[in-house]
């Protein structure tokens, strides 16, 4: 089996390189990663620049791997049009540092590359820690590892991908898998305004994240009660429950 | 009525001013938009760097304008938190040079524009014009109005966008407004491998867009018979439909 390994870390990210040599286990691997941190990308892609590809050797990790100074969905499409010889089976996008739930999923490159590979008619998997700091990537990686196992005997639902999010606990204490929809997750007091040196203003995104607990069938509650989270996502936004509805005005010319 | 307006080919573009000057006759508008373009950002924001903020006269235009050294989706974050006093009753994004249908709309600042604003629970439409060359906005910004005015009397759907594509034809020769589905428009070939002059290889983005006519219901089939498309659009990605055969598949952390 052939499997794709991208990120929006960064080609250097602790969690990529994890991914990396466990996956190595049981496929073989290429690894086509930003040249630096992506986080907050989406779905950007790079038009109006050339982009450059350049081979580096992973610390401890004999994967053939390239770094690309685009965003993550250049680097699926990079790799699958310019760089694979041949289609990969699957594409893997991670080990992300933090969650990537709820509306999160809108702004993340993780999730997005997985997209771009989605399109592309390949199944995809996005893999998140949900945690920032002192993150173990060991249980996440073997995870990964064994999701990969278990969808090779599955039958891949098309054009679509499974966001997988990881709570930071060791195996003994995840309480399972639970497949999920995406939760409620946004945010509020978004901006920090400050004065630079020479008096004028700036601002900084910041903002604090409001989740809605409720339901739990979603990814928030999953990884609040220590579950692991799988989410299947698609790509068509249309929101098709309301197209009769908006039939009913009557729009002219 | 107050309405932000946005965009993604940047605050100097000729659609955001044919929209502004349109609007204005039947709202009070404030434009908030990118210094410059930024085309194919997708939902990108800007979370490592500051982001400054400009005063800007529009040409023959008496509106208040803002530009931002950043993204749509910053521009709409920015206006909403930090910029106006009073939450728009509607936001515009657009008129874009270039049709935003199928799979483009994963890829389209303009969109992800007026998605930023449903997130925050305001209606929000993007314009695009279904044309790159001699493009006229007289039509477009004139329709965009009338379905301003339109949408006052009606009741917007939660968590909704609308996606608005315009044939580029004059008002006499749109066939009508059909409300469609999101089709099938991906690209192949995308890179067009060249050396640079010191002998190193790099890439652009390239490659011709491949679109599925089959569906009636779809927004390119709308735009290629010459009739206004609108989408509605909504930002949970969850594909509902295949939870429940993935719950069979019994994963185990």
């Amino acid at each position: 089996m052939n499997i794709l390994i991208t990120n929006d870390d960064g080609v250097y990210a602790e969690g990529l390189l994890a991914l990396a040599r466990e996956i190595s286990k049981i496929a073989k691997v290429t690894v086509v990663a930003p040249d630096r941190e992506r986080s907050a990308t989406a779905h950007a892609i790079t038009m109006h620049k050339p982009l450059r590809v350049e081979r580096v050797n992973l610390h401890d990790c004999h994967v053939e791997s390239w770094m690309v100074n685009g965003t993550p969905s250049d680097c699926v499409k990079l790799a699958l049009d310019a760089l694979l010889n041949d289609a990969p089976d699957l594409v893997l996008s991670g080990i992300n540092r933090g969650p990537n739930i709820g509306t999160d999923v809108i702004y993340s490159g993780t999730v997005s590359a997985a997209i771009e590979a989605a399109i592309y008619g390949i199944p995809a998997v996005a893999f998140s820690v949900a945690a920032y700091e002192n993150v173990s990537y060991d249980y996440p990686a073997c995870f990964a590892r064994k999701l990969c196992e278990s969808l090779m005997e599955k039958k891949f639902p098309k054009d679509t991908l499974l966001n997988v999010n990881i709570p930071p606990l060791d195996d003994e204490d995840i309480a399972g898998v639970l497949i999920t929809h995406l939760g409620n997750r946004r945010y509020k007091n978004c901006f920090d305004r400050r004065q630079d040196p020479r008096g004028k203003t700036y601002y900084w995104l910041a903002g604090e994240a409001v989740e809605d607990l409720g339901d739990t069938g979603s990814d928030i509650w999953a990884i609040k009660n220590n579950y692991i989270s799988i989410t299947p996502i698609h790509f068509d936004l249309t929101n098709y429950e309301v197209i009769d509805n908006i039939k009913k005005w009557e729009l002219e010319p």
